[in-house]
């Protein structure tokens, strides 16, 4: 099965992590993703550790599916091979600095003038407007910007960010979201336009409803720990040997939770009968809830309450997660060749398409490891290529893998 | 401008916070949402506080741009009406348990007969498959279970969860990503397709940077609080008022922050010329800046970094982020009609597309505003409009926003 992106050109200069996730969804997709990299080091998360046989886990995680051509981007020949490459592409995408990509000659209204359907998009740390448009950004600081970070953990513990990088992570969903919507609009009209996104703005979104909480009310938002302002009770609970989250969100769920917890009463209790009651007396109803749970271990209370349809989880370790049977049952993980690393495998994304496959075929290129065969495929001759390696333009990497 | 899927039709029978944040997006993004409500109560959300004028924030906050009909789903003639609306439809999305919506008549197999190039997505809690699958979940459940919680906070700190749903919102994200991909591929072969997405998956996904840390050098990952396994300096340094983010992932960063804070000498001393060295001595240089941030407050920091190119910020509350100058200058917030509430406004979407912009149009609606409207238009007649009013089977709403 071919992706839904199939036949889609995209020319991606973006480094780190947030731009490279997004055109790792695009590639999943299906779409042909040429990624272009600085001569000698690369995207910078070719650097970042760990390290599985050298190569950065980072850059392992979110660069599959690509092709890697490395053009030295300060050389005006190099920019001339960009115009080359978007001319027979559909989108290009950049995660630069404020006018930085203007400043190379890569900005939306030039590109659009060598390819007037072209989808452009920008996504950066705080958009393309106001008083932080000039300021570099990265997850955590975006998260301490947008409000994440100052209700992460429980009130008065130490200061954490949300440890995923979500906003990096969810601003390349955007972009993606931005990027497919647009190519459907091209199909439909043969415009292309401008996307832009930022992390700032995934993150004020994903705020919405604290802000809207505090307009509503004029209360601050608290630290909640692993509770929820909406719900009750709704979080982790300690059972004999370890914790458990448990999440009720509605009486039918309450009414099951009290069945398996021995406590019918507690249904027709005043104090608990409807949520905003048990909302009030959240902290009353955890401590007799962990009363009872402190007379079981965590697997019996889970396997109980699962049993009931009650929501709950123990709290598990990154290892429990990676051999986990529900996710090898979804076949999240996909085993792809790769020249170094034996048994290599990585988490396909999440979602799939029963007609139009979204898949994990190629692992992460090697530094420069398509140059050669990018420019041939745009119709460069040996000796005009052999020119611009001579010049230090582009870097071909010799070291292939067999396997691709 | 007209959003990129105008024209298209989704039928949305979703409740809570992850399906009913999917089909936001794509009624955002120009679609038309008929949102079948159950009698009386309606969506969940619709009853979660805190409340604004009596509307729950969380139902105003992702129900925006939809239209309400109330169905009694139970009963025979309320599936019909499904069907008769799905005919003409273009999408379903449902967020029920497994297996539910076939018991209900409205599963895939079935409605593909209704409508055979239909785009049918299940936003599930831990997918189709596997030994979890018959499990309900929430947000925070799947967080435990998919990492995320274990990993989150200081260590040693009391189990928190991300405060912001964020596998509600990224679940609803990637559900987004692949219905519109599935449109995008109707529009070029007339053919539709199964989306399915979780919960589960999108956490699993999230963690995957951690994941493959594991793989690499079996050691499992610890908690960070405000840092980062890849980088250092990275994280919360707290000045003479305030905890100030800083976040640094290159040697070019690395020496900027040294110019701000003074300390040249920085740049070639042996434990930090690196980023691998300043992560094995990351604590050493966290006692080191913090040491000379106290000297002065944080806004002054966060001005004199930010002016040297340096990732920073104040961790913000969510009342400054509501008032946040950035925010403003971005037109993140959309002034939207109300009946009821006063000032009423919502934040658009994190991104913005040139030619076919996403849009904030329309309040959410009352529970079964627009039932007849919604029937009218399929081509009921008013007589059978009243016969189904009669044995319950739909509901209106009589209270009308005079300004929609």
């Amino acid at each position: 099965m071919a992706g839904p992106l199939t036949g889609i050109t995209v020319v991606d200069v973006t480094t780190n992590i947030s731009g490279p996730s997004l055109t790792m969804i695009l590639a999943d997709l299906g779409a042909e993703i040429i990624k272009i990299e600085r001569p000698d080091t690369g995207d910078d998360s070719r650097g970042m550790g760990p390290f599985w046989e050298g190569e950065g886990v980072y850059f392992l995680h979110i660069n599959r599916n690509k092709n890697s051509i490395v053009i030295d981007l300060k050389q005006e020949n190099g920019s001339k091979i960009v115009y080359d490459l978007v001319e027979k592409a559909d989108v290009f995408v950049e995660n630069f600095r404020y006018k930085k990509a203007e400043k190379m000659g890569l900005g939306y209204e030039k590109l659009k003038e060598v390819n007037p359907s072209l989808v452009y998009c920008s996504l950066s740390a705080y958009g393309q407007d106001g008083p932080l448009r000039e300021r570099s950004g990265y997850d955590a600081i975006a998260q301490a910007d947008s409000g994440i970070i100052g209700i992460n953990g429980a009130e008065g513990s130490e200061i954490a960010r949300v440890p995923v990088s979500v906003l990096d992570q969810g601003s390349a969903m955007w972009g993606a979201i931005g990027i497919i919507s647009a190519l459907l609009h091209k199909e439909k009209t043969g415009e292309g336009q401008l996307v832009t996104t930022s992390l700032y703005e995934t993150g004020v979104f994903w705020v919405g409803y604290h802000m809207l909480s505090w307009l509503a009310t004029g209360q601050e938002p608290k630290k909640n720990g692993a509770g929820h302002t909406a719900f009750a009770p709704y979080g982790a609970f300690y059972a004999s040997d370890a914790p458990v989250m448990i999440g009720i969100s509605n009486n039918s769920l309450f009414r099951r939770l009290c069945n398996v917890l021995g406590k019918e009463e507690w249904v027709t209790d005043p104090r608990y009968e409807t949520n905003p009651k048990r909302v009030e007396n959240r902290e009353n109803l955890r401590v007799a809830i962990e009363n009872i749970l402190q007379s079981k271990p965590a697997d019996e209370w889970v396997g109980l309450l699962a049993a009931a349809g009650v929501p709950s989880s123990k709290v598990k370790k990154i290892s429990e997660v990676v051999e986990d049977e529900q996710a090898e049952a979804i076949n999240m993980w996909k085993k792809v060749p790769h020249s170094s690393i034996k048994d290599f495998k990585l988490p396909r994304l999440p979602f799939e398409l029963s007609n139009s496959s979204a898949e994990v075929k190629q692992a992460p290129p090697k530094l420069g490891e398509n140059t050669k065969d990018i420019l041939e495929k745009l119709g460069y001759d040996e000796a005009k290529i052999e020119n611009l390696l001579k010049d230090k333009t582009i870097q071909n990497t010799e070291e292939k893998a067999e396997s691709r």
